[in-house]
């Protein structure tokens, strides 16, 4: 599946199974876009479900993988991950749950290759996404790319343009910001001045999901910051799978594998099954003619076939 | 070349020039290796070179990659890395250093398969490697492998006895002990709470060198654990070359790349050069037919491609 209309499309006509609802987060880069979400949506619902997305459970009760909620246990923490299920299995419908997503970036030049307009006119162009989300009740994730350094413009972003941007994005009723180190080059200290930048800006740790990109081997380090800092919500891909066309070199997302056994490690309850996820990074790997390029899930299955020999 | 005979041989009959000293050091089982590096040393040597090793200068100032000396810099740091240039040009003669190590492991089913007797065994056959080494006057490296997590035994291997052979070993003569994560099992906590052992035991940060394998993905978070617990050398491998036979699956050291890329990040002076150390680590990659294993290095070199371009 090439894109984002046939991956809707096969989830509105097979709608895979699951024990947990799954959350799915659609990438609009404009009201087109979402136009022809909403179209797609109409036509292909199966008979007998609701024409509508599945609007999200209220605030209290909400538990989904995206969203920023809180929990009696401090180290329990959601995961924000492509096509990820949901963690928190007391949700009591197992439907789906659709988010939308819109993405900007932290520097005037690539947002101009990424999204061909300004970083203003990306926000213009957000505001009738965000009236009708509001609208239809979809919770809606706004993006900032190149937050820790830019294929453009080099590795010194300005944590002040990120925070500013932030403040904007949740002024204009964006759910979450997930603060995207899309060219791997964020680290250790920088994750934590931005961090900082935008505590001080009023974006707090609930309003944050961290977004890192493996590409100069620093993701894990920086989201052991971003975690003490006390950041819950990561995204991640099986297998490390992702990239960027307008970064690069740039490698994909941090795999959820690596992430996963390093935040155990670090005592974090994730509800994730890491032996069951490496299985699936090998899958997704295989079928998509790539290497599997998560060190923990390759370790993980090197283990368990050589305990099942 | 496969074995260090024939590198012995090699880098005694052909020398590399270096701007700065190069430090060897040679793995012996026993005293027969010994036996055997010191009679290649005194049939190849050059006409008009010592027949023995060059002795090592004396602890006021040497500043060799493989040894913790002290800096008036607390952010400058000697790496011990695979066949590594030293990185301190003051050192008065351009001679290569040479270093004796000697290896043992945490646990004895480890030490049985790696090198077919028991850990006190091992112990045993040390001495008279160590006695020799005084004798003439060579530093002695000692690896505890497996500290971290053994492939027979599990994750959890005792950090008391870790910290009790690290203390045999320097009571014996060792001037340095490398604590050894042969299977990339070490997690963040493990590898501190195996170095809050080591000093309750009275091994200090002066007397360790830290060398994780990135088998699980938690090379780099253990290694800035280690940073900031105070220890200076660490073991690397560039494209993150290595392996272990006797550990199934697990992978090269971690790539000096990402090391040194990470430390830099944090604000430490290594004296390394990271894009001569990615060019490099890609020669030798190739060279070997095997991929770059650094995210650094590939990142690195795919970002001065760029530039070139």
């Amino acid at each position: 599946m090439a894109n984002s209309a046939e991956i809707l499309e096969h989830v509105l006509s097979r709608t895979p199974q699951s024990p947990h609802p799954i959350t799915y987060q659609w990438l609009l880069p404009n009201v087109k876009g979402f136009d022809n979400f909403l179209s797609m949506w109409q036509s292909k619902s199966q008979p007998g479900q609701d024409a509508y997305p599945t609007p999200p459970p209220s605030p209290g009760t909400d538990n989904g993988p995206a969203l920023n909620t809180s929990s009696s246990d401090p180290n329990a923490m959601p995961f924000a991950s492509s096509g990820a299920e949901a963690m928190n299995a007391s949700r009591d419908a197992q439907a789906p749950i659709h988010e939308l997503s819109i993405f900007t970036a932290a520097t005037e030049s690539f947002t101009q290759k990424n999204t061909n307009c300004s970083i203003a006119e990306s926000l213009q162009r957000f505001e009738p996404i965000m009236s009708k989300a509001k609208e239809m009740d979809l919770k809606v994730r706004a993006y900032i790319s190149v937050a820790l350094g830019c294929p453009y413009e080099g590795p010194d972003v300005d944590p002040h343009k990120v925070a500013e941007l932030a403040v904007s994005l949740l002024e204009m009723g964006a759910d979450e910001i997930s603060v995207a180190d899309t060219t791997g080059m964020g680290t250790a200290p920088k994750t934590l001045e931005l961090l900082k930048t935008l505590n001080a800006a009023g974006v707090t740790k609930d309003d944050l999901a961290l977004h890192f990109h493996d590409t100069y081997g620093q993701a894990l380090v920086n989201s052991v910051v971003a975690l003490e800092h006390g950041i819950r919500t990561f995204d991640a891909a099986v297998g490390g799978l992702g990239g960027c066309p307008f970064s690069p070199g740039a490698t994909g997302n941090v795999a959820t594998e690596d992430l996963v056994h390093c935040f155990h490690s670090l005592g974090a309850k994730t509800g994730v099954d890491l032996e069951g996820l490496a299985e699936v990074g090998e899958w997704i790997s295989k079928e998509l003619g790539r290497g599997n390029d998560s060190r923990a899930g390759k370790a993980t299955l090197s283990r368990l076939r050589k305990a099942r020999a």
